[in-house]
């Protein structure tokens, strides 16, 4: 672990990268716009798959860029706040899950070897040990690659005072940027796909949007994982009374993690900034990765456009966030499940599209004559 | 070639066929949903894939159907309304597109090859010579399957009378069915997608559902491949003109087709029909296999809650015609190619679904805890 001065360094490093960058590569962008149109379909005819190979040209600054290196990177952490009966689901189930990233048993493992993605989870501040689990023995079962780098045994509640010291903070968000540089160093990353675990994640990812929206808690805040309206109830009124205790400041958005947040929305935040200003282009999930991105956002506005909104959950702050991002999700498939599940599908739609891009004949190659009025 | 007697035969058989399995299959959905809930994630958190999940077990009655014999059929034909000026290309196209297709250079090549689908394309009524052309040299390159299948070089234009005469519409029809018949004893199929190609179609299709519906024309007529207000204004005065012409009776679809339809649109009602009394589910594409759904719906609405409606098109009357069959869109890209481009797309999210269904961990089986509230 590195000093709070060299954390602090390595963030505004990556803030200041992004800023850098300056706007999306229109050169690029128009590259790739021109090789679509000349792929025998009629021109825009594949609608949101070319929106998505001129975004990724954008980001990336090449309009032929290879998307083969796909990664998830599932961020989990635990919350002092789910103790206080936030969630339909006890708290030990982050460990119990982050066990079964690693044998390969749940969603995210299936949806990410469906689309060709490699998973890495990262231990960021997961309350219990991870128990050991041997994979069951289903077919196609795909296992993730754990990174143990917890900062602490989970949050404190926000409901008391801040959830994390602003020391920890800054090592949660350290723990993502450093994720970036290992993956671009020892396996390489094309594009980086986002999703978390930590039960009571969306009590923390409501309070965030409520401080940085100025939004009424009650409009932000939802069933999460399933809970039903008298518990949902009860959620708001703690979210209320952590933003009440802690006073976040909306113009400090580390301070608001810091307040109410988690230690996998920070690495989420530093996951952002550091394939950002490293041009990697970032796909979303849902509304925890969404909360993150926000924060990620304030911080340097400019990172926004190098986001990529996934799927549009059921979260009613969700919507609110993607507006605030100027982001359009590409998917709306009802999901609400998080880790990273949404993000992954959009794996295998950004694998066609870039292979449309990629592998199509033009009207000249395969001889299919042009519009009569072109 | 049969005789007219026996195609009516066949197209009454498998009308019939369809009604004698009844509605979907409640005990198979109701195991399906029951597995899903066992999965290590919250109930209904993976929203519309689970939907697609419970979907394919009431219409083969099986919760546990593989999908892995996945295939498109694209069916293509010419229409002699292509002469009136209703598309921004030459009626050439569609003879030179099958040519891409078996060659591989083609949207849905790449799309089907994504999705792990097989191709098979069905000259029904293509009006030139298919061109002979070499594949180019492009990674990925996968041809289709072509079926030679003509029953006529394209359809009289339906501005001066019907566009078929009724014993080649019925027969078209029947290489729909008999389409089916050869893929279930030949390759297997699990799941049929379909698709088109038809310069020209999508004035058939606007016609079809301004019949079938008693909507306004010009409410369901729109860009096709990408015309301009002007062009679109004379594609309107066209169908309005074919309809007067032609005066088809809305209660019989037959006629309907053989007036203003094709014979791509007339093999894929076959094709659909031939499916549904098999128990294969079909996944739409966009509004011209929509518009010959609307036909075979018609013919027997038991068949509807069998199709599958894999994306929302950008041309105005899909969403009519989805309202009317009682289809909600998984997808919702801008897609506005057909050749089942967003059925290929569905293909991708059904493997996922499925594989979801059978390589998830069960609660019990990852030693995960369950709702506290539950």
């Amino acid at each position: 672990m590195t000093t709070d001065a060299a954390a602090s360094l390595a963030i505004a490093s990556a803030v200041e990268g992004i800023s850098t960058l300056g706007p999306l590569d229109d050169a690029a962008m128009a590259v790739a716009a021109a090789r679509l149109d000349r792929l025998t379909k009629p021109p825009g005819s594949l609608g949101r798959l070319e929106e998505l190979v001129i975004s990724i040209a954008g980001i990336t600054g090449r309009a032929d860029v290879p998307v083969d290196r796909r990664w998830i990177v599932v961020a989990a952490g635990d919350h002092g706040v789910a103790r206080e009966g936030v969630s339909a689901y006890p708290p030990e189930v982050t460990a119990q899950m982050v066990a079964n990233f690693v044998t390969g048993g749940a969603a995210i493992n299936v949806l990410a070897a469906v689309t060709g993605t490699s998973l890495l989870v990262v231990d960021v501040g997961v309350a219990g040990a991870i128990p050991r689990t041997r994979p069951a023995a289903r077919a196609g079962c795909q296992g993730g690659r754990l990174l143990r780098a917890r900062i602490a045994n989970g949050t404190a509640s926000m409901t008391a005072g801040p959830a994390m010291k602003r020391t920890d903070m800054l090592h949660a968000v350290e723990v993502g940027l450093r994720t970036v540089e290992h993956l671009r160093r020892d396996d390489g990353v094309d594009v980086l796909g986002l999703g978390e675990m930590g039960i009571g994640n969306t009590t923390a990812a409501s309070a965030i949007v409520a401080v940085l929206t100025g939004e009424a808690v009650s409009r932000v805040t939802g069933a999460g994982t399933g809970i039903d309206a008298d518990r949902r109830s009860h959620k708001i009124a703690v979210i209320e009374r952590a933003i009440e205790v802690n006073q976040p400041d909306p113009t400090d958005p580390l301070g608001v993690l810091a307040a109410v947040g988690g230690f996998e929305i920070a690495a989420l935040v530093g996951l952002m900034l550091g394939a950002g200003a490293a041009r990697i282009p970032v796909i979303l999930d849902g509304f925890i990765t969404g909360a993150a991105a926000l924060l990620a956002a304030t911080l340097q506005p400019a990172l926004a456009p190098r986001l990529i909104a996934s799927h549009q959950s059921t979260e009613p702050g969700h919507a609110i966030v993607l507006g605030r991002l100027g982001l359009r999700p590409y998917l709306d498939l009802g999901l609400r499940l998080g880790e990273g599940s949404g993000a992954a599908l959009l794996m295998g739609i950004l694998d066609a599209a870039s292979r449309i891009r990629d592998e199509m004949a033009t009207f000249d190659s395969a001889a299919v004559s042009g519009r009569t009025d072109g």
